[in-house]
């Protein structure tokens, strides 16, 4: 809690009352407000990890959903064998909390983040970077070749047109390339491929692999990734693991997808009628910085579980503008509050400070989102 | 600084360089990361402020756009006549740094808010927010019955298609209701219209205020607001008073409006070119976690300065994938740092612990942004 949160003059039961504690029902939680289903969340965790074990694939959840050290253990708990981060403060955050396997899926360049990479390689046993250029593992070597070495993994665009090299030939030869660099260790392939595309990256994976034995070079670790075709990873075996972070909240962008149903999404954004000014309209009190902007694709920004056929049409910073002109039923009334499945989840994580979780309503625990807003 | 950003393993050196400190050079900070430039900031302040002096309106500049209470005094100290907060607790953190004199744009509702409201009232005297109908006007009128009145606006819609009562009778009718509320002060009217809607505005609110003053009551605030059009703030001559946010820093959208030119956008996001996959593309590690999906009708994420034909076509979270196809001359290279206008500012602020000033390209300051992430 920040400091201007504990003013002398304010009364003790007003500053007692920012955070919610367990046992208070969420229909008293002030909003707007993100709230976590204990046992949709257990659940996703368990049917993601039954599917990862069914089919002998090593299991790597990213954490850029939750950033929460406690969701992480529960994840490894499960069965999970290490953790995914996109920053190298994500990854600081939780080698504190006690991580040692930590892949961050990014290309590291700059002095700073060498500077912190370094002291973060130093303490924890399997820290893990990726690069797709001779710039970034040029850059890699550089800093490393006089301290402890660092694994680095080949980043492979198998068609997600993101990072990555473009060819298995470009893999191979990048793969070679870190194993010849003083101060670096070659870690394998990773690849963060499009949805429904595992043809495509099975070939990508098994060729570069197979360039690589030729060279002499084994990839220990070749790490496919992705929720929305998470059930399709057992049809790229040449992947040793898989990562994922949307499927522990889930999201309506993963029931579109197919990845899970209505009921499996976790994450609700609570929010509070406060305007009725038309027949059609009503406004809430989450808008951008609560739900965030992310379409997604769709057409509005979240699907209202008590009314699903109203459309959140706009959002401004601090209201959205619901336009119910569809809604056969009752309409809600100044003061209700209602529940949104957001289009995606891990964008709304990165806004609050805590994460409340519930069980039937009735609040289980409070966590710091202990990663949120760290720079880089 | 949050606790795991000093584990005592990590170097004196490395978590000194977290925060950048005046005298470092923009073009050594890490990324990605938003930069205010202090020329530009100050010309916006006095540009907005002169215009409201010239034509004898009193200013009220929206925090939301900044959330720093450094900025809210310079914009007061050029001549502003309060602030307005959009959230009790964005309201709180600006009375902790002295405020008195701040109105809330929102319809307040719920225990946990009035109480808080309730304490807020009690600690500064020019307390005001605004209130569209009987529901949230009876619910303040219960709480603060026994309590300091609260003043209390009628928040018009005179074309925003947001919050607000539709028509002047609307709101003489409820303007009549809190006068004769207890605990309740009628403070007068409040808009947010939609931009170059000056003519219907002004019919909207001199006409409510015309049947107000026919049942005796005066209207001592009558509060427009918003940044596009506020160079056309005095073609509504019914206000007493115009509010705006985003012209402290400005942004493309703003820059589209007509409000500014480039050169007066004060925010930049600092980001790193981590990849060039392939020679049309360039990825960047600023994504939607940095930029916010904010399109406001724009095809891409925001306006390179240094690559002005790049377009910035997709964001994940932690990276910015730039389509570099029409760029005639130089592209960028892996390594290279570029800044980007964002399409809007208020929700990039909202992303970051804090805030990095600078002039011609050397930091001279760094300020928390005090009100960032509060939950409602």
């Amino acid at each position: 809690m920040r400091q201007h949160r504990k003013t002398p003059d304010m009364a003790h039961d007003i500053a007692s009352e920012v955070s919610p504690k367990a046992g208070d029902r969420i229909e008293e939680l002030s909003t707007p407000r993100p709230i976590i289903d204990e046992d949709r969340l257990a659940g996703n965790i368990t049917r993601v990890q039954s599917y990862m074990d069914q089919h002998g694939l090593n299991f790597r959840p990213h954490i850029k959903t939750h950033k929460i050290p406690a969701l992480a253990r529960a994840q490894v708990a499960a069965g999970a064998k290490g953790i995914n981060c996109q920053k190298v403060t994500e990854a600081e955050a939780f080698a504190d909390a006690g991580f040692e396997d930590i892949l961050i899926t990014f290309n590291i360049l700059g002095a700073e983040k060498l500077v912190r990479l370094a002291a973060l390689n130093d303490r924890i046993s399997g820290l893990k970077v990726v690069a797709d250029s001779t710039v970034t593992v040029d850059g890699l070597s550089a800093w490393f070749a006089e301290r402890k070495p660092l694994t680095v993994l080949v980043e492979c665009d198998t068609g997600g047109a993101r990072c990555g090299v473009q060819t298995p030939e470009q893999a191979a030869g990048l793969g070679k390339h870190i194993a010849g660099k003083p101060g670096l260790v070659f870690g394998g392939l990773m690849s963060y491929p499009k949805p429904s595309n595992a043809a495509a990256t099975q070939a990508f994976l098994a060729e570069s692999v197979a360039l690589l034995k030729k060279e002499g070079i084994d990839c220990p670790i070749v790490s496919n990734g992705g929720t929305p075709s998470l059930f399709e990873a057992h049809l790229v075996p040449a992947a040793t693991e898989h990562r994922a972070g949307t499927y522990i909240y889930n999201d309506r962008s993963m029931v579109r997808a197919g990845h899970c149903r209505e009921e499996d999404c976790a994450m609700h954004i609570l929010a509070t009628v406060v305007s009725r000014p038309t027949e059609d309209r009503a406004v809430i009190d989450a808008g951008s910085k609560a739900l965030t902007s992310d379409l997604l694709g769709f057409a509005d920004y979240g699907h209202v579980v008590e009314y699903p056929e109203a459309v959140i049409k706009g959002l401004s910073e601090e209201h959205g503008v619901i336009d119910l002109t569809n809604c056969k039923g009752a309409r809600p009334q100044i003061g209700d509050k209602i529940r949104i499945i957001p289009n995606h989840t891990c964008v709304v994580s990165n806004l609050f400070d805590q994460m409340v979780f519930h069980r039937d309503g009735v609040v289980t625990r409070v966590e710091d989102v202990a990663a949120r807003g760290l720079v880089w």
